[in-house]
């Protein structure tokens, strides 16, 4: 690795918004790093800060107990780029999710993702991640 | 961007191999680009580079006209990422994809992905790109 200052701030506020927002589901928290002009590309919310927050509450109600599994994580410039494996419940093989966030004046500005159900029985025995 | 000349170079061979290999599903060039240890993690295709030339000869069979629209890329150390949109016709609303290469001695030699159909109508009107 050979990230400068930025790039390593950049991915260390992701971590932390993994762990202080995602991992818990916790709404509460989204205000200290998302950036009040969010521009949401994900087709699982509609735009905007506020309605990740509905997001959220929605997913604590209905899912407390995923997990995010993050396997790999990377950062150039202003981008941050995280694959994880987020599962519902204990039984449910889940999802391989790779986000992309903008990072600008030290708040995720910009996020767009990729969303695939892991299934088993492919042509490939190799794991996803 | 501040890359390192290696994440440069690591960023080039990877747009290369595009523009070589998958814009035109080109199982003739892979060996130029891909290692022979080559691990594969995408669910499109049995492990190794063999297999690899099996599902791009079969592409350029069954979908000659597929267009891959590279919309964002990045490289962090030994990494590279590359966001695209996918068409198999021109018809094809496609797939939104994000690909993570690991690069080593000067070749391709591992990859994920994680691919998710185009669609409308779902809470978010804007791009997934």
């Amino acid at each position: 690795m050979a990230r400068t200052g930025e790039e390593q701030r950049n991915h260390d506020l992701v971590m932390a918004m993994f762990d202080a927002v995602l991992k818990p589901l916790d709404a509460a928290r989204v205000d200290d790093f998302i950036s009040p002009d969010y521009v949401q590309h994900s087709q699982l919310a509609p735009p905007g800060r506020e309605a990740l927050k509905d997001f959220l509450r929605n997913a604590k109600r209905d899912t407390p107990d995923a997990v995010h599994d993050i396997k790999r994580s990377f950062a150039d410039g202003d981008h941050v780029i995280v694959h994880y494996h987020v599962r519902r419940t204990p039984e449910d093989p889940g999802f391989a999710v790779i986000d992309i966030f903008r990072i600008a004046d030290g708040m995720i500005a910009e996020h767009w993702d990729v969303l695939q159900p892991v299934e088993s029985g492919g042509p490939n025995p190799n794991s996803m991640f």
